[in-house]
């Protein structure tokens, strides 16, 4: 199906077609799952499997509709192959804090020349919609972020690791080349600024998601879960079956040219956050305050601050369902069912 | 030389041996001229002519010291053969918005691939220091910007122009690199976040420089210069002078793993600026209100501002010296002089 002016942005999911880019992830398997529960034609994983696995998707392996593709957003050629007849992209490859950390030559190739490469893509087979996976990295981190992130809070970078902030600028490129190519060549798209994803088949490569992996962690194996320092500060996640309600709400709904925060009900703290973990686990610890690690990449903000999600409702029809209590226990209970 | 870390983060320009990559162009040429005169002992400019000029370079043609090497910042292994025993490395090869605008695909390789082929340069032949030109783009536009922009400001988006924002956040990743560099693999360095340069050499490529060579090229013919709205709109502009003299305090200040502001004495507005090229041009012609081009680039902000530039005195010593009337009536005299 080829763009035209004329044609409506919404591409509802009963009938059509998906690419699920960096499908093989926590978000983008929750989100494959999801658009096959609600009728999709066809949903394409691809994925490089570099970060993805192929364990989160095997779930959906029965599903005639559901086909994998080995790719790699570096590769153009793959990208238009892939895309041909589809009428809608979920980007999501992408390498986050840590990774880029590791190595940010490969991490700025796989962000910035990565999105490039789909956006060509799309443009080029007329994809009816892209829905683009940024962060709310783009509002930064340090001392200059508190209070209601909303879209045009700015990018605050002072005081913050080179890594997170080569993160947050890379989808800052990422969400300017959408825009850039929807102005150019009409391309319809909706950015989805996910706060931090945590649930089921949560991986280890999150620098703030940790906070609940690590903590289940420590405290099944009758550890005193740790809180850096006092333990006041504002994380705010979201569980990945909102994440992908919000990506199934992006590409049904009418909107385009448009970006849109993603978060849960509302923030917490790292306190508030790790005792509920040791709850949840069936554990009475006592959380053990300890100093920041040096050596690891720490994302932290000037004061409480939330990433406010009302534009998600005008914008796009999506509200948060779960709240962290839900959430955690939902992911406990795979850790719990995986473990066995 | 190779680095090590008792050494000093001072390059001394007497004697010392530069390259500028991106030599042949405003800054560039005034910097590779400041060095001569102040004694250095070799200036490779390092340029691929694609916007810079051998016309720049020209008058500098006639001294031993400086070689003209036609290289790519794309292509690492000139880089790497070009800073071989190398005390300093001035990094000035980018595109600006406008070019950007033109093609994002280059641009974004140009300003964030040439920046990470530098680096790598750098690093690999322990090059002692290496100056970043940055600019006040890493802090925006649009309504957020006004006020002091001071070196912990974040960078402002909402409303701007795509390629704007792209040109701006690939600067915050080329700095970036450059505090990964320094962290991981000891390169010292100096960002130098440059306001519009204008002067001597002007080109056309900038979304600012241009107020002032575009109405001097129409007041010269008569017509009444343009100025777009009611004029209040504030522009801070340095001299390449100033800008080549802090290039070379850069280098010679002990200063390492800092940005500073560079600009000129004080900021104007647009039609202060507009009556002052008139004047200086020897017209009598009363200016003209316009409304913005669409088509074109507009870089806007939201209300007076300055960019503060007393960060750069205490870091490496350096405040600028030349007046905006003083700096308009040199390029003019240049204008005339090369027009003939």
């Amino acid at each position: 199906m080829s763009a035209s002016p004329s044609a409506s942005p919404s591409v509802p999911i009963k009938g059509s077609r998906f690419v699920i880019i960096g499908g093989a992830s926590l978000v983008g398997s929750a989100t494959a799952e999801l658009l096959l529960d609600e009728g999709a034609g066809e949903v394409v994983v691809l994925d490089n499997f570099f970060q993805g696995s192929t364990e989160n998707i095997k779930h959906l392996a029965g599903d005639a509709r559901l086909r994998t593709v080995q790719g790699d957003v570096l590769r153009l050629p793959q990208l238009i192959e892939a895309t041909r007849g589809i009428d809608g992209v979920l980007h999501l490859a992408a390498v986050m804090s840590l990774t880029m950390d590791r190595d940010p030559w490969m991490g700025l190739d796989v962000n910035v020349r990565g999105t490039q490469n789909v956006i060509e893509a799309c443009c080029i087979n007329g994809v009816r919609k892209l829905v683009f996976a940024s962060s709310n990295a783009v509002y930064g981190y340090g001392p200059g972020v508190s209070g209601d992130l909303v879209e045009a809070t700015p990018f605050h970078s002072a005081g913050a690791p080179p890594a997170a902030i080569l993160y947050g600028a890379s989808k800052i490129i990422g969400e300017q080349l959408c825009r850039d190519a929807h102005a150019k060549r009409g391309l319809d798209y909706v950015i989805v600024r996910y706060s931090t994803v945590y649930g089921e088949r949560q991986h280890y490569r999150a620098a703030n998601a940790l906070y609940i992996i690590e903590t289940y962690d420590r405290v099944r194996q009758g550890q005193r879960p740790r809180v850096i320092g006092d333990g006041s500060e504002t994380k705010h996640f979201v569980h990945v079956s909102d994440a992908a309600r919000a990506n199934a709400a992006a590409f049904a709904s009418g909107a385009t040219n448009v970006a849109v925060n993603i978060s849960g009900p509302r923030p917490v703290t790292t306190l508030e956050l790790v005792r509920l973990v040791t709850e949840l686990a069936g554990k009475d610890l006592a959380p053990e305050h300890v100093d920041p690690d040096p050596g690891k990449v720490r994302l932290t903000s000037g004061g409480p601050w939330a990433l406010d999600h009302r534009a998600a409702e005008r914008t796009i029809g999506w509200r948060p369902q779960v709240e962290m209590r839900e959430g955690i226990k939902r992911l406990i209970a795979w850790r719990q069912a995986t473990e066995k």
